[in-house]
């Protein structure tokens, strides 16, 4: 069974990065990456402020946020 | 051939929960990742300062730095 992974972000040029990154690097044989875009779908910040993220882009593996690079505050997606 | 990348770290809490998600995640059979530890390795800071390393820990992939949550800044492995 693939493990789930999220990763948020918010559409920025930081974000694209990174999520770029994310889709290149990650082992897709083991991990399943869902793809969260926060400034459309914002009904999901909840749920990632209650991972702990505080920025993004960010990824959450096993329940532990990643914050990569920065792109801007989950206070300012609010 | 693999894609080199490059995971930069100073031992740190913080460096050490992001060594381990990144070696978990990371498609090995198409990434090799060298961990560089830059507080038993001073010599190889400017190489991160030059790739565009500003913290610790970091990850460098393509030429692109991504600092992963926030460990120590470079400078202060000075």
């Amino acid at each position: 069974m693939k493990t789930e992974a999220k990763f948020y972000h918010a559409g920025c040029p930081v974000c694209v990065d990174a999520e770029q990154m994310i889709v290149d690097t990650i082992d897709n044989e083991r991990f399943d990456v869902e793809i969260v875009h926060l400034g459309d779908d914002k009904d999901r910040i909840s749920e990632a402020v209650n991972k702990g993220v505080k920025s993004v882009p960010a990824l959450v593996v096993a329940d532990q946020p990643f914050h990569i690079n920065f792109g801007a505050s989950i206070e300012d997606l609010k």
